[in-house]
């Protein structure tokens, strides 16, 4: 018998998350039954959607939702030998028990130089992200100028090399010098710190004197009020996320979107990565060619410990990060 | 030598147009050269579009721009024989004269029922705008819900129209109990006056319990505020207009519409008619074919009187008309 630890939302969040709306509750798990397998989680992923989804999704005294890399450790399925690696959607859990349904198996020629925790990150939902965002939402094009916000993030690193990657012109912003710094040297073209900066306006203006084609749009709220008059006539915005109003107790208020729209003729799409599921493996595969080739870094902000799970959510909903955020058990 | 008549842009407006902007000029026309001709206005339109125009494609003391119906009274132009029709974009004039270049002549079949002034509505610009924004931007499908604002006016009264000849279910909104019989005339599905009702979320949420696939947007602002978030998952928003914004002396403000548009994959367009010019003339040829069969009808609210330019372009910012709001000398 496993004793299993598990993160629950004890209580729904009320505008930023805090300490005492998790808890740590601990579970027996039954015996295996014919066809299901036993996981111990090794890395565990901590992203911006799992606040607005807290709400949607789970009621209190649920399971904090989301994936880890997990290891087989017992076996009844023959789909899932002991030892190998997968990705599970069981949530934050150290233990858990799958008929296999939901789980997707680490791409067979994993190189032992390339961390595993990369399927929670560049090689996983948020690089698939990246990627499905700027060449299905945004049908970037060489030679076009790409804006990206929470550069720094999981998501924004891989946006702005996969569109250097495509022949365009980069400019991306986060919070903070360290950010920048990362930026830079991961081959932006055009960085800035949004909290530095005297006017956002001026640092857009000034990093695209010409305006933008694409937005990938992961903040909202203010920054995208102050970049959408800066779009290029048939721009195109991928809206992602919106992580600057995702701990909103009342929702936050800006100027109508929609006179830009038209005279600009310009397209906003939201999307959700699982759209093109069907994609996915052929995806990975392209991701993990520009990783072995390097043209792909990444960066990744490791805290250990399944007891700090929620202190690495609210650390990362900070930004504290660069590149993926991720808890190692 | 012809004294022609003109209407001036006085002062740019500052919030809602008022008499004192406009200024009736006189001009004298000369002789016509080689390849022109002397037009004389019929028709001519007022259309929301001016008053953001105003400001980007104006400076003061030019003409107000705008199309017209027109006939050709002299010609030095073979193309364009005397007697003939056609539209042109000489703005708000009596007379003009042109190279023929920003000339549309009237489809060469026009029927002698058909009043020549819907060359200025669901015969031409407004009405192509409902068929492009349908069709290619909206990419409406049968059996879907379609939402359209400002239903009763010239581009709206058509869009519910065509997704109607499309299959679709139709809801429409409008600002006068004499608008809402009107559009339940002419097939509207469901309908309801904005103004009187006490909700206008719940009167959405009631005239179709399960949102909505398209919206085709004439308003903005508030409504849109609304309406979003009663968008089924993967709707699309055609924004054709935004009148509820044109007269802001300083930009009104409303919910961030990024977590909407992410978590159910809303699409959203601006556009403007021009983008398909060149399926014109094959899609006027449809809007006359469903004229003549009596599947698209048509409503008019003329004003008669050069001199009422102004009076007759503020009554429809007001939403005065039913239909085309027209212009005839």
């Amino acid at each position: 018998m496993i004793k299993a630890k598990a993160w629950a939302l004890r209580k729904h969040f009320d505008g930023f998350p805090k300490d005492g709306d998790f808890e740590l509750k601990e579970e027996q798990l039954p015996a295996l039954k014919d066809g299901e397998v036993l996981l111990e989680a090794v890395f565990l992923s901590v992203d911006p959607y799992m606040r607005p989804y807290s709400r949607v999704r789970m009621k209190e005294g649920d399971v904090m939702i989301g994936t880890q890399v997990a290891k087989v450790v017992e076996s009844r399925n023959s789909s899932f030998a002991v030892g190998s690696y997968l990705v599970s959607r069981c949530g934050w859990r150290t233990h858990s028990i799958s008929d296999g349904k939901d789980l997707t198996p680490l791409l067979s020629d994993w190189p032992e130089n390339i961390p595993k925790s990369l399927a929670l990150g560049t090689l996983g939902m948020p690089g698939l992200t990246a990627l499905y965002g700027l060449m299905e939402v945004c049908e970037i094009k060489a030679g076009e100028t790409v804006l990206v916000n929470a550069a720094a993030g999981a998501v924004g690193s891989v946006v702005g090399q996969i569109a250097k990657i495509k022949g365009c012109k980069v400019i991306g912003c986060a919070g903070s010098d360290e950010k920048i710094a990362y930026l830079k040297e991961i081959g932006f073209d055009e960085v800035f710190n949004y909290k530095t900066v005297s006017s956002l306006e001026d640092a857009l203006k000034k990093a695209s004197p010409d305006g933008y084609d694409c937005l990938f749009e992961n903040v909202g709220g203010h920054f995208s009020s102050v970049a959408i008059p800066q779009m290029k006539t048939f721009g195109r915005i991928a809206v992602c996320g919106s992580i600057s109003l995702y701990n909103d107790t009342t929702p936050q208020t800006g100027p109508y979107v929609q006179p830009h729209m038209i005279f600009k003729q310009l397209r906003m799409e939201g999307f959700l990565v699982h759209r093109w599921e069907h994609k996915n493996v052929e995806s990975l595969k392209q991701l993990m060619a520009w990783v072995k080739e390097g043209k792909l870094k990444y960066s990744e902000h490791i805290t250990t410990g399944f007891d700090k799970m929620p202190a690495a959510f609210m650390g990362m909903l900070k930004g504290d990060n660069i590149g993926k955020a991720i808890v190692k058990v």
